[in-house]
C-alpha cells in the first residue's frame, strides 16, 4: 500500500491508507487509545477503536518518537470536535494496524516546547532529537526555500556558481586562519579559506563576469557570543561595474527574496536608504544604525546601504596605517589620485558599501582595485617593503596585470541573514549542525584526540604542557 | 551609452553600440586594424578604418588579452565575407572609439589552444589565464548549470538542501583524514568531513525525511593519478523507502538531467539495466564493467547498477573481517538473521547499489542499518569490543536508538560525471582551481610555511628531518 503523506489525508476521506511517520502524543483512555502522529508534512490524529484488537495490543506498547507504519481509514471528525485553524482538524484516523519500525528512548528534553531556556550543551550533545522541534524543522527548511531561491535568481541573472577551494593558502591581512599539516609536504600547511575573495577576483581575471557561490568560510576567532567557527556567505562578483550597478543587483535580489518568500514582513523603505559613514556616525554614533521605526514589529525591516568609509584607519598596535575593510577594494574614483600620490591618506574614502538590516551588517563589498600598480600602493601605504608584497600578493598583482577587467563584488552573511529573517536571537537556531560558543560539537565530540600514528605521519607533535 | 552584450550584438545592426571585453586577436594591416573582441556570451570581428584616427592610435598600441570598452557602428558584413556558421559571422562592428580598461602582460602560453599538452604546474600556476579558454570555460559554465538543476530536481521532488559542517570528528573507519589543530583545546583536532555519511543518517533521525546536499568532501589519500584532495560530493537520503525507491529516484533525476542539459548524449538503455555483483565478476572480471558497445562514439553513455555485493570481506592486514563498502549499510532483508546470529558472515549480501557509467564508478548508496542491535552486531564481527564501539559510534548508535526511521541514500561523485559528461580525460579539466596530482595549489603557494606564532598559539610542533 503506497504511503500517503500526512498533508494529504484529507484527499482521501472516506478510504484506507498507509502512512508512516514519529508518535508524537499518545493518549491512552483504555478502551480508546489516542495518538496523535507526524511526518515531515504536519500531523494528524489516530484513535484505536476496542474492536481493532491486533491494533490495540500493538498501540498500548507504543511510546512517543517512536516510528511507525500505521493503516487506517481516514474518517469525518463529527462536527462538533472540528479544529478548523489545525491542520487535519477535520478528520481523523481509525487505527486498524500499526507496524512498529523502530523503537525509541526517552528524549533527554521535552521536544514539544520552544527549547531556548535548555543548556546548550544538552541541546547539541542531542541534535538529532533537538532538530526535531517544530520551530528548528522550519527555520532549517526555510534555510533551504531561501538558498535555492537565491540561486535561482542570481542564475536568471547570468551569474554562473563556481566552487573555490577549501584548501587553500594562508591569508596574511585577515582574521586569524585554521591550518591544515599536509602529510605530502611534511612542515607545510594548507589554510581554510576565511572566504574566497581572493578567488572570485581570479575568477574575474578568468574572464567569467558574473560569479556567486553560497560559500564555507572558517575562522580561527576567539569565541565571541554568537559566532560559529564556521559560517556560510552568499559570495558574488562581477566585471565591468560600477558601485551602483553592484548595489542594485544584490538589493533586487534581497527584496524580491523577501516578497516571495517572507510576505507576512514588512520592508520598511524601497528602494533601499543610503547613509554615508559619516552621517551614520553623527546621526547614530554606529556605523550600522538600527533605522527601524517601530522595533516592536517583529516583521519590520530597516533595510540601509552604508558607503563613504575611509580607506585607511590608523593601526593602534603598529601606529601605521591599516586598512579599514578590504585591502582589495578601490579608492573611490575621485580618490584615485591622492592614493598613487600617498598624499591625504586620512581622506581617501573607499568603494565600500555596507548593507545593515534592523541594526546588523548583513552584507558588505566594494568595487576592487583592478590596476595592480594602484593595489601595490595600497600595500606600501601600509608599510609593507616589494619582497613582502611579491610574497604575500604576487599571484593577485600578475592576475591583475594580465588582463584583469574593472570589477566588484559583495558578501552576505547568511547565517545572520537566516536568523533575522526567522526572528531568533542567535545564529545556532538557524545551523543545523551548530557548534557552541566555544567551538565544540559535543554530539560528534569534536575536537577530539587522534592517533599518535596520524601526527606522526604528518610530521608534528603536541607541545605538552604551557 | 549601456553596454551590449557580445551575442546580442546582431539585434543591433546599423546603430551605435558600447561593448566591453577583451582583444582575442589582433591583425593590423596598417591602415586596416582587425580586432576578434571577446566577452563571456561570444566573439565579434571590429575594424578600425582609416578616418577613425584616435581610434587608430590607440587600437594599435592594443595587444592580445587587454581589456577594453569600444564603441563602434553594427555593419552587416558584405555577402562574400559572411561566415555561416559563426556567432556574428554575419556583421561587423565598425570602431569609432576605444577606452583601454586595463593591460594586459603576454600570457605564459597559447589561450587559444586545447592546452592540454602544456605541462601542468605551469597550467596550474597561471590558472587564472589557462581558465579563459573556451573548453575550460564550457566546463565551468555547465557544471553550474549541472549544479542548478539537480538542485532543482531533488527540491521539486521534496528534497531539502541542508548544509553539514566542515569541522567535525575523525572517521575512525575511513580513509585517511585531514585534521585541524584547535587552539581553544590545545591538543585536540577537528577532521574535515570525508562525507557527510553520519550527518545526513542524523538529518534521518530528525525527520527531514529527505536531505540533499553538494557537499564538499576530503580526503588525505596518497597521490594516485586522478585523485584530488578535495572533491564534491551530490549527497542524498531519505526515509521511509527501500532499495529500489532511492535507486529510482537518483535515475530519475540523472536521466532527466542528461535529456535536458545533454540532448546530443545517447542513454544506451533505460530503465538502466541492474547486474549483480556476481554477475559482473563472472562476465567483466570487475566490479564496475564498461558495457558500451560503441566505446568509438563520445556521446554514447552506457550506465548500469551493480547490486548485490558481499557485505564483508576478509581483511588482508588483520584477517578479520571489514566492511566491503560502508558499515553503516544494512544487509538485505533476507539476511538480516544471519548478521545478527553472526554466522554464514561470507554469504551475507549487502543493500549497497553502485551506479557505473562506461566503466566509472560514478556513485554509490544503500539502505542503512537503523536497527542499532544490528549496527553493534556488524562492528562484533569487525572484531570491536564494546568499549570502542561506545567512543567511536556511540552518538550513531543513540540516535538510531532514539526513533530513526527506516532510510537509505545514495552520493554521486560529481567531478567524475562531470568529466564524462564534458568527454574530458581527468576531473583536473572541470574543477576551476584544481590541484596537481601531489596535492599543491602552485598558484596559491598550498600548502606552505606558517608562522611559528601560528604553531605557538595551537600548541604544535613540526618534528624536523626524518
Amino acid at each position: 500500500m503506497e504511503r500517503i503523506y500526512i498533508k494529504d489525508l484529507k484527499e482521501h476521506s472516506g478510504k484506507e491508507v498507509s502512512i508512516s511517520g514519529w508518535v508524537d502524543i499518545r493518549r491512552d483512555q483504555g478502551k480508546l487509545i489516542f495518538f496523535d502522529f507526524r511526518d515531515i508534512t504536519g500531523k494528524v490524529q489516530g484513535v484505536i477503536l476496542p474492536n481493532a484488537k491486533d491494533a490495540h495490543t500493538v498501540g498500548s506498547t507504543l511510546r512517543p518518537e517512536w516510528v511507525v507504519q500505521v493503516k487506517g481509514k481516514v474518517n469525518p471528525r463529527p462536527e462538533r470536535n472540528i479544529q478548523k485553524d489545525k491542520m487535519n482538524g477535520d478528520i481523523e484516523l481509525e487505527i486498524l494496524e500499526i507496524k512498529v519500525l523502530n523503537e525509541a528512548t526517552t528524549p533527554p528534553f521535552d521536544l514539544k516546547e520552544d527549547g531556548k531556556e535548555i543548556n546548550e550543551e544538552v541541546r547539541l550533545k542531542h541534535r538529532y532529537q533537538d532538530l526535531r522541534r517544530p520551530r528548528l524543522q522550519k527555520n532549517i527548511l526555510n534555510r533551504h526555500k531561501v538558498l535555492l531561491h537565491v540561486r535561482n535568481a542570481f542564475s536568471k541573472n547570468g551569474f554562473a556558481e563556481i566552487e573555490t577551494p577549501l584548501l587553500s593558502a594562508t591569508t596574511p591581512e585577515g582574521s586569524r586562519d585554521f591550518i591544515v599539516p599536509s602529510r605530502l609536504e611534511k612542515g607545510n600547511f594548507y589554510s581554510l579559506p576565511q572566504s574566497p575573495q581572493q578567488y572570485k577576483q581570479l575568477l574575474m581575471a578568468s574572464g567569467f563576469e558574473k560569479y556567486f557561490q553560497f560559500a564555507r568560510c572558517m575562522r580561527d576567532e576567539d569565541t565571541r557570543g554568537d559566532r560559529q567557527p564556521e559560517f556560510t556567505q552568499l559570495d558574488m562578483e562581477m566585471s565591468f561595474v560600477e558601485q551602483k550597478d553592484v548595489m542594485a543587483m544584490n538589493e533586487k535580489v534581497i527584496l524580491d527574496l523577501i516578497k516571495t518568500l517572507y510576505p507576512e514582513k514588512e520592508i520598511q523603505q524601497t528602494p533601499i536608504p543610503v547613509m554615508t559613514h559619516k552621517e551614520a556616525m553623527a546621526k547614530y554614533g554606529v556605523d550600522k544604525p538600527d533605522i527601524r521605526k517601530n522595533k516592536d514589529n517583529p516583521n519590520e525591516l530597516a533595510f540601509l546601504w552604508v558607503v563613504d568609509f575611509p580607506f585607511f584607519e590608523k593601526d593602534e598596535e603598529t601606529k601605521g596605517w591599516t586598512f579599514s575593510h578590504n585591502p582589495f577594494s578601490g579608492p573611490k574614483p575621485e580618490f584615485m589620485s591622492d592614493l598613487m600620490n600617498q598624499k591625504n591618506i586620512e581622506g581617501i574614502l573607499t568603494t565600500q558599501y555596507d548593507l545593515v538590516l534592523n541594526g546588523s551588517e548583513i552584507g558588505g563589498g566594494s568595487i576592487r582595485n583592478h590596476n595592480p600598480e594602484a593595489l601595490k600602493t595600497v600595500f606600501k601605504i601600509m608599510g609593507y617593503d616589494d619582497e613582502r608584497i611579491e610574497r604575500n600578493f604576487g599571484h593577485m598583482l600578475h592576475a591583475l596585470g594580465s588582463g584583469t577587467p574593472p570589477h566588484g563584488g559583495m558578501a552576505w552573511g547568511f547565517d545572520r541573514l537566516m536568523m533575522i529573517l526567522e526572528n531568533e536571537p542567535n545564529i545556532r537556531e538557524v545551523i543545523a549542525f551548530a557548534k557552541t560558543g566555544e567551538g565544540r560539537d559535543p554530539m560528534m565530540g569534536a575536537p577530539g584526540k587522534v592517533q599518535d600514528k596520524q601526527l606522526k605521519e604528518l610530521g608534528i607533535k603536541i607541545v605538552e604542557g604551557k
